[in-house]
């Protein structure tokens, strides 16, 4: 379970609150890996964590929401790549999927960074439909904040909207191909971009 | 609400069964606009189509499921397309994502049929993040089948996933385009796959 980078130098209280976080997700992990998810409940997971039902809902909306707690800091990865990059309004199809391919690798790059967490997220995940209907949900937020980006930069919006869809495509069929070596993500995900941007070369 | 069409020239008892998922599905779709989808149970809508609840669990397995029927209508639609008109193992992505685009847009034509039921359809998805994640699902579902049926066909398993994830990306950018007006879902469809066929030539 992924709980992002946060809490260097802030005050007590915040570094309290978050302290309270890390304990909330170790326990549903511990939990979720023990009962299955299905058998955990939020009181379960907040007895364990040594934690009031406050602290727990100040994080997560529901006991689903543990599971993607890494989302977060997904998407304050694709907002800072996005500023740090500033790049010019995209004149075609081709250059606004690859403006949004730098942030996608740089997405790919970040959930991978611990194997042993993203194969143990995606064993949890693959195990329950709804939380494969809540992974394919979020994955069409980033695809929006993507589109946003581009949108934002002066694209119109139905080039946003299929150059974020394509971007996605790209990095969620090489998860698909990933899923048992996810060290290849971020290779697997470059090939597919590759691929796409060829498409009219040959063939 | 879609239902599908099914039904003609069976025998009474199957006939019956039909009968009572239409009504089942006429009930639904009535209750869930008057109440909104959280307040209606599956009581509720049982007890308005006058059916048992061992009818209700005989075609959905959950309330959700309801709202989803046309799925099945729609993976026959698939199954149909591959069947009628059988192709070659695909030579590039390039192919294999021109194979996939006759059966995305024989789907695009059977969703958008009924016009007023497409509109109610999505305007209830929308309102709820779980039916939001339920056809994020659906949609992955979808492209499951359709990198399968070019795996049938000989294509490499990369090949045959990506080819399918940017079918269902062109897709999902004319629907997010097409919201508002149903009827440019098959042209917007097939304009988004001209587009990515197209990409390598310029930019």
């Amino acid at each position: 379970m992924y709980s992002g980078r946060m809490g260097d130098r802030l005050p007590l209280r915040e570094r309290k609150q978050l302290q309270a976080r890390e304990r909330i997700l170790r326990a549903a992990d511990e939990l979720f890996r023990e009962r299955g998810f299905e058998a955990v409940s939020v009181t379960d997971i907040v007895d364990q964590a040594e934690v009031g039902r406050t602290s727990f809902f100040r994080y997560f909306g529901d006991k689903q929401e543990v599971v993607f707690a890494h989302e977060q800091a997904m998407l304050e990865t694709i907002g800072r790549v996005h500023r740090q990059r500033p790049e010019p309004k995209p004149a075609s199809l081709a250059e606004a999927i690859a403006q949004l391919r730098d942030i996608v690798v740089a997405l790919c790059a970040q959930v991978t960074e611990d194997v042993e967490s993203y194969v143990s997220h995606y064993e949890l995940v693959d195990g329950y439909p709804e939380l494969r209907a809540r992974d394919a949900l979020k994955l069409q937020r980033q695809a929006g904040l993507l589109a946003d980006i581009l949108i934002e930069r002066g694209a119109d919006r139905s080039m946003a909207v299929l150059a974020s869809q394509i971007a996605l495509a790209c990095y969620q069929a090489a998860r698909l191909s990933a899923i048992q070596d996810p060290r290849t993500l971020v290779a697997d995900t470059e090939a597919a971009f590759d691929q796409v941007v060829r498409l009219g070369q040959h063939g």
